[in-house]
């Protein structure tokens, strides 16, 4: 049948989307994106944020395994529960780990090195979590006394975006500091898209700190945080500016974040910029931009319209 | 054969995690704080956000099922499909609530007064389903009609973060009234960590309501709004300080939050603090800053730099 | 026995949710929506989010499948991976550009014009894919040398909100000046809820752009960015007000939101707004606001508390 | 770093697996196949069996909703939970019918005549559904009442493979009737692959029908059985041979199968081949090879050993 | 335009499928139903087959962890997910057992005493789970002495259907001895649908017993199988005639089954049926029919064709 | 509240379960079983049965794309998603070929001889495939020229169970073959258990072979089947017996099953057993039990009853 034969072809080419073509042109130029960084072999895999976000979850439920975890646990049952979620988190996260030192090293394969420094990595992770659920429980209860609408300690862990953002930091510092900073962001970046919060893991934040409402909250790379400190929405505490080298390349890695000390609240909006101190027990008010130190319990508010 | 015996051993310890003693520190950990807090027993189980969710999704389809609900439905079965999502939804919505009231009541099994509590409160909250529909179609007019960028009503319904948000909120709103307020503020900050609009249930808002954008919006619990209010991103409508008791401890529940009358605009990034009254007709800069009343029809505005 | 019958009957009525008179006013609800908008007939559908979030997915898997495709793919797989995605993430577009199509023209069945349209934008986008490749590599190396933390290129692309959200608006853009907007601004809409960044598909964005953190970033629609430009949190590049038309209705677009020129660095919280023209090599400072045009070079910022 | 790349390229050698020359060899099949048979296009979709494992189960399920469908249902809910099922499984069955009647066509597209013919055949199936639940309620009450095991109704309804079998059988067969006879067969060998029970669907079987136990059991295309027939495993009603016609080919569709009359029993492994009749009330003995026709209440049995 | 409006009015006549006629009818059906069996109420729900999957999947993977269980288990966490695996599987069979005893109770709500009974149940199952794991491992020893093909038990443990028939049934059987028949029966049925072989819970089977190929086993109610018996495909040890009372209805629970003694081989096809008793060490053949007992060290066999 | 406190103390009590205890007692157990098999060390995992369904489903949907594959496919893109489909499938072979390779090994760690062998027989197995899809094809056509209920050799491959079991056959005696006969020994049980045929991967069978029906098939280890075969649904070839060494224990892998020669047709229930020749073009009739070869053309049925 010539006629059903010729109205095929013409349905086929005029449904046909060149596919093979764009192959083609994507894999030049990937080939050209890797020439151009002078990597001459396929770098090996980085690790995956879908594998982190259950990792994060697991030791959540580990922490707190009546709220967070399974609601199904009968009392007898939550050693257990605790204890295989963390035997299968703490696995995934060394498999993890891997990948990230496995990249660092830009070798072909994984070396026993390497391999021996996943398993002490997740190890000395693995005995630091009692101290974090010690201070994360400073944290809500922080939470429970700062908030007029808050009524119940449990009602703050189950709902609190700001709660969330900080058990995400704390995991995730703990890992940064182990070692492996590349998973420590992505942990710290999964909280950040659930919340609007982001705290770099490389922050230093003391216990009984809360965050109230929290989206578009930034806290920097090296900023350092005492005690009781109170923050709200939109707060900033970054960086003033970026020095250049000789070349005009930034200087990377260096301290250009504030320090804020114990008993501090800042209202919501303040951008507070630059290696500063904020005293101990100041108040910062709403919106307010500040750039210099702050002596102890001072009181920063911006000018009423 | 002893040496592949004891390269077993070796290798097993390297990669041992002593998972077991970290599972006694956590238990140590759970029951000191436990005891802490005076309870001597396991607390009854909280709502769950993920079953919120999907009770959240279910009541949106059953409002707007040619939008929000199966594409693929056809006339016919428009009212089954209606009915059988009601079905559903309620009745999970129901074991939640029970979940709410058992855990106020702190008793050891659900009583038979919270049981049928759960089907009053559910059955009310039904009944509310018309009304919420009709406050969200004049929201989505009112989008509609705000928008330079909107093309047609159904766009606006698809793909705006803001009618989400009041979406959520108003069915919160409903739950929040009938007495279950954590359950109304988990759906709140369900909408909330999806659009970073956070809008406490017990906020009053008429209809014809429109946040535009809508990131880092904040609207307080004692917050009342009139019709035909339109909002900008990163508005706050909050309280101005909490005032604590002579033991230093937060007063709750009190009247906290702004008064925002019929037609007003509030651009983006104003900060509105306290129990104030912003008068019919006005319009609010962007990035103003106001702690008092203003009389209707007024313009308030930032100085530029 | 007359006595359990009757037991059931309290039971039933105790339980029992009315639904069905629900299901009734629903019903009644939605026909008064339909009459009032003078739609006698039941809508086409509209594309679908969930479908679009695996579009956007399968696309950026497309363009880097070593980084944000299957992990597990060995070398000589990746052209088979990327044409298989291709072919089945383009023609999943497909079929969600003919629902918009669809629902533009308001007729009873796709029309064979419509059809064959939806083939040649797909088409037509496929081809665009490369150029878009080309231009995200340009952004990711621009958050790589604009970032002090950032420590390789291949962290920036699986680590950055930015980068989602540049993405996602380079995708989106090209569908939007292909003639499907509303499947433009719903991708748009999936990276904003994401990451907090919100850039209408229809703005004009040259390459080496950079957005850091990011939450609370709002772009209009007719803004025009230049090259090498970088924005921090919460800037909003807007519309200064909404003109109407003499019946009070708002004028829609026109042109209405800045130009940014080239090597421009505009920090946390500015809002800048209406068309005017931010000056090649400017620095707008932190939350400054700005309604009027700045000349190259110019050094903008807020005074200080 | 000339060693590592060579490395590299031992290491890629030795894991390649050649897939490209797989899938030329494999393409040269499949082209040589089609060339075989004469088509020169790709033929239709076929029914996909995975969906129609879907409609299967949302059939029983609409048929006894209390027993097969939802547990969690209300008596309020019910019809339209029956309702939403049926309009759900209906529609997908109609596409699959649309697939089968498009393949029988041969043409590119399916037609106008095609499309309405998959809404009758729908309609008209829908319509049947009545009787095929009252029929089955006779077989389910058939194997209460013939297995000194069971306990009572409902535990055959959702133990029985026999009941499955049947329930699958009848849909399949008023599919059969209806003209898609594909579908019929796949519907029963869905059957088949879990009971290990084949019924052709083109089999008429009268009500109160019971198979016990089941596996092996073996109905052909033309077999007639009449009402109160039983069963038991591993029983064939088959064709004793197969004609041929003068080229040797099989002659298709002749009648070849037992007709089995009402209330006869046969034990497990009985075959019984060839267009014969075994008359009411007969009993056949376990292990019987039968291919001539018996009188009604005959009574046979294999000579023991 | 009353045109398109006609079209459509004709269009969706043409794909109605008076759906709401068939669920009138199937409603009625339903109420004439539970009318003709007495039952005034909506009877309670019986237990979920897909539930009791997992529940046998959860206790296989409890008794050989390492080989049925999660792969990935390190040496220190196998006692973590067999305590967890347990707790979680035995609240599932828990809620299943209320299920199966207030569906015999025929009471409108589960009583306290039958709430009791579950746990009084699932505590004694629990206690049994060791003494049936001994058993499981003398069938896997068995499996692997009498296969020729076999090379180690491992590959006995996953590969061999009769293993996990055995499995399920020595699960179900004490499920069946502690009174919960239906749940028993329905284990019993998973594993019939998978291998084709049909064990009835109430049998009694000693240790070491194999059943190779295994598709058509049927093995009854009352039969008893001493030890060390291995059985092959399509054996059938059934009831021979089941005798009626003086109204003609069956009789329900007598002894009907053959007996085997230890050491007895059965193979391919034989059918054994009626209370007989099969000497210790005798040896079956092929196909044999027998309803008469023999003495221990029989050698029966059929003739040859 | 002392009261509460006890009752929930008697309460916990009377729901524990006594896990721990019973965690106990299985430790001890497996200990003991490890003991007794004289294995010091935890055995390396086993091949996974649920991955490898997913390998045998992705290879049949690479033979045949169009029908077994994707049914959404466009003719641009078979090739892809053949290539991709090839990648991913092998590549998780590859990955269960290591696992059979180690466990064999018996040692701590997979060497990397075996490491490499993994990949030369997932090379080699894939050079194979060509050669399986041209049998197949033989195959279907066999099933279609055989079955008079068959219209076409699409139906045959969707539908027939018995080209299912074929296919998976062919497959795991490839593999069978290359060295890793547990895994060829799963994927054959995967088919054995969905369509009652069970055909050991080490049988040698030649192209056009048809079984019809299917269930309760048996193909022992050392059959070898000509062209042209057909056998239906019961038949056995199996072994006659088993002879055992001086101690008693089985000899295992010598040549113990039937040969059958080209164009022999064997009909339901046939049990043909031991090393005896079935001639050329015999046909053995339902139910025969045949243990001595018969010469070509012989012409075998049982006497009717």
């Amino acid at each position: 049948m010539v006629n059903t034969k010729r109205t095929r072809d013409l349905l086929t080419r005029s449904t046909n989307l060149d596919v093979n073509s764009i192959v083609d042109e994507l894999r030049s130029l990937r080939n050209a994106s890797l020439e151009s960084r002078q990597r001459h072999n396929r770098p090996p895999k980085l690790p995956s944020r879908k594998i982190l976000v259950g990792v994060a979850e697991g030791l959540s439920a580990s922490l707190f395994p009546n709220r967070l975890g399974s609601s199904e646990l009968a009392d007898e049952g939550i050693d257990h529960y605790v204890g295989h979620m963390l035997n299968v988190t703490l696995r995934e996260l060394m498999v993890q780990i891997q990948h990230e030192l496995h990249y660092n090293s830009g070798m072909e394969v994984l070396s026993d090195e390497d391999r021996q420094q996943s398993v002490d990595i997740t190890r000395a992770f693995a005995k630091r979590l009692p101290k974090v659920r010690t201070l994360l429980e400073s944290d809500i209860i922080a939470a429970y006394e700062g908030d007029p609408a808050a009524r119940n300690v449990d009602e703050v862990l189950v709902c609190y975006p700001g709660i969330m953002a900080i058990t995400h930091y704390r995991l995730a510092h703990e890992l940064h500091n182990l070692g492996v900073p590349l998973i420590a962001r992505m942990i710290s970046e999964i909280a950040h898209s659930v919340t609007g919060i982001e705290i770099h893991p490389g922050a230093q934040i003391s216990g009984s700190f809360f965050i109230d409402h929290g989206t578009g909250v930034v806290i920097g790379e090296t900023a350092i945080i005492g005690k009781n400190v109170r923050l709200y929405q939109a707060v900033t505490l970054g960086a003033k500016r970026f020095p250049v080298d000789e070349n005009g390349a930034l200087v990377k890695g260096n301290v250009r974040h504030p320090i804020v000390e114990d008993d501090v609240v800042i209202y919501a909006g303040a951008t507070i910029l630059g290696r500063i101190t904020i005293g101990s027990g100041s108040t910062i008010g709403g919106n307010v931009w500040l750039t210099h130190s702050v002596p102890p319990r001072s009181n920063i508010s911006q000018p009423q319209s």
